[in-house]
C-alpha cells in the first residue's frame, strides 16, 4: 500500500525536484500540497505548487498558508538562489488552476482526521502551517504517521549562520513548536544534504527519459548551480528538499541518531537547531520531555540520488 | 626571558592544578592571581587563591574581582564538582594572607599598563574581571600579549547544556565581549579538554616528588575524580584549566583553527560559544569584522601530562 504524504513547500528549484519525485514514486500517494512563504512568497508558492501538479498532470488539492512567521519579522526572499520567480528565472507561463478554499493548516488537519495514523507531513519550507495546525487541532500531533522535514542542523555548520539553516530560521518560534510537539519528526539537515550533490548530468538524463517533468527541472536547475558553482565552487549543487522523498521511500538510506532538537528563537544563535543525543542530560528544565527526534546524520548518497534517477526515468 | 602571565581564577580544583603548574614552570613569571566568582563565591577563591600562593611558598599579589555575572542572575556554585570550600571538601586551614587593596580589573589594567606588550591573561574562571578591565581602559586590548582562556566549546558537546560550557554559561555577556575586543584571544574549550585524563597514578607521582603541592593537589583531586568517575564512568578526571598554563609554555601541544567566536547571552543556547571558522561568511551582521579568535582544536595529550608532571616533579 503507498504511504500516504501531505508535502508542505514553498517551491523553490529543489521543492520542485521533490515534488515531482513524490508524483512519480509509485511507494507514495501525495494527497495533497500545501504552501508557505520561504524561499518565495506564499503567493507565489502556491502558484508554483499549482504548475507543478500541471506539469506533472497530476490532479492534487493545493492549499495555501502562512504568510510570515509567527513572531520574527520576515527574511528577504532568497532570490539569488531560487530566482526571483522560484524557478531560476525561466519565465514559465502561469497556471491554470487555483488552490482549494481551505488554509493549509486546515487541509493538514482535515486529510489528517480522515486518515487516522496513516499520514506523513513531509515539510520543505519554514514550518508555521504546521505549527498552525498543532494549535488547530490539539490531538493532531497523536494522529500523524510521521513528521519528515527538510531543516535545521546538529553538527554541520549553517548555510545563513554559522550554527542556523535557512527554513528553520525563517521561522525559529514555529520550529521549536514542531520540534516540541509528541509527534516522531525525522531531521533531514545539512548535516546530510551537504554530502549530497547533484550535477548535470543525472538531470539530463533525466531530461532524455522523462521530458515533460526533466525538462522543466533540467531548465530550473542551470540557475540553482550557478548560485552553487559559483558560490562554493562545486560541479553541482546540493539536493536538499529531494532528500525527504527518498527517506519516506527508503529510510534505510539514512543513518539517524536520537535526541532532543530545540531551536534557538533570539540571540545570535537564532534559527539554531540544538540538539541532545538522547542519553545526555544537562540541569535545565528546556532539556526535560523533549520528544527524541530522529535526526539524519549520514546518506547513501549514490543509492539515495540513483533511487532519485529511476524513479524520474 | 620569563613569560609574564596574570591569571584569572576561580579556585576550583583544577585551578589549583593551573596555579601550582604555573609557579613551577621556569618559563612563566607569574605576576598576580586575580579572582572572580565561579566554581565557588568570589570571596572565597580569593581566599583560595591566597592559600595556594602560601602552600607553593610564592609571594604573588591577589587582587579580589567580580562577585556576580554582568547581566545575568548568578548560577549556582557546583559544589558536587569542587566540593564547598573549591578544594574537594579537604578542610585546609585559612590562609594568613590578605588579598591587595585593589579590584582585579584594576590589577589587570595597571600591570599591563606597567609591561605594555607583555602581559599574557590566563583565565580559568567566568570572564568579568576581563570584561571590567576593557572597560576601565579602552586601550587594554592593544596593550596585552594575549588571552588563553579556558571556556566554551567550538565543535564539542557542553557541559551545562547540549551547547555551553560552565565558564562561559556563568557569565555570557561577559564572555562575548572578550571574544570581540580586538585582542588575541586562545579559547582552550572542551574540544580540546575532553580529550585529556588525568589519572591518580600522575597525581601520586608529583606526590612523591613534590609532597607540598603535590600532596595539596592529590588531596583535592580525590573528590574531583570521583564526580568524574561516578558521574561519565571515567578513570580519572578532565584536565580543564591547566592546559592553560600547559599552552602558554609550548603551544605547539595543540592544533588550532581561527574563527570568529560570539557567545549566545539568551534563550536555551545561552552560553554558547558559536565559531565561525575563518573563510566562511554569513549575511549578518553578527559577524562582520569578529576578531579572529585562535581556537583550539587538537591536543597531544600525552605531550601534555607529561610536561604537567615533569614541570611538577
Amino acid at each position: 500500500m503507498a504511504r500516504k504524504i501531505i508535502i508542505d513547500t514553498d517551491p523553490g528549484i529543489d521543492d520542485a525536484m521533490a515534488i515531482f519525485f513524490a508524483f512519480q514514486a509509485p511507494e507514495l500517494e501525495v494527497l495533497g500540497l500545501t504552501t508557505t512563504f520561504g524561499n518565495v512568497s506564499v503567493e507565489l508558492a502556491t502558484q508554483n505548487a499549482i504548475t507543478l501538479t500541471e506539469i506533472a498532470k497530476v490532479d492534487v488539492p493545493v492549499a495555501s498558508g502562512v504568510v510570515v512567521p509567527r513572531v520574527i519579522a520576515p527574511l528577504p526572499h532568497p532570490d539569488f538562489v531560487h530566482g526571483k520567480d522560484g524557478f531560476g528565472n525561466i519565465d514559465w507561463p502561469a497556471p491554470k488552476g487555483k488552490a482549494i478554499d481551505k488554509s493549509a493548516a486546515q487541509f493538514i488537519v482535515d486529510t489528517v482526521r480522515e486518515f487516522p495514523g496513516e499520514v506523513t507531513i513531509v515539510a520543505l519550507g519554514p514550518l508555521g502551517n504546521l505549527a498552525a495546525a498543532l494549535e488547530l487541532d490539539p490531538d493532531l500531533a497523536g494522529l500523524v504517521d510521521e513528521v519528515v522535514l527538510m531543516g535545521g542542523t546538529a553538527i554541520e555548520y549553517g548555510n545563513v549562520s554559522p550554527v542556523a539553516e535557512a527554513n528553520i530560521m525563517n521561522d525559529p518560534h514555529a520550529a521549536d513548536l514542531v520540534f516540541t510537539a509528541p509527534w516522531q519528526v525525522t531531521m533531514i539537515g545539512l548535516d546530510v544534504t551537504h554530502q549530497v550533490l547533484l550535477d548535470n548530468s543525472v538531470l539530463e538524463r533525466i531530461r532524455t527519459a522523462n521530458p515533460a517533468e526533466g525538462e522543466f527541472l533540467y531548465q530550473c536547475s542551470q540557475y540553482y548551480i550557478d548560485f552553487y558553482s559559483s558560490r562554493f565552487d562545486m560541479d553541482g549543487c546540493y539536493f536538499h528538499d529531494a532528500s525527504t522523498i527518498a527517506y519516506v521511500m527508503d529510510p534505510s538510506i539514512f543513518g539517524v541518531e536520537l535526541g532532543a532538537v530545540r531551536v534557538a528563537c533570539e540571540g545570535i544563535g537564532i534559527g539554531q537547531t540544538i540538539f541532545a543525543p538522547q542519553g545526555m542530560d544537562f540541569p535545565s528544565p528546556n532539556w526535560v520531555d523533549v520528544p527524541m527526534t530522529q535526526v539524519c546524520m549520514e546518506v547513501d548518497s549514490d543509492k539515495l540520488l540513483k533511487l532519485f534517477e529511476t524513479t524520474m526515468s
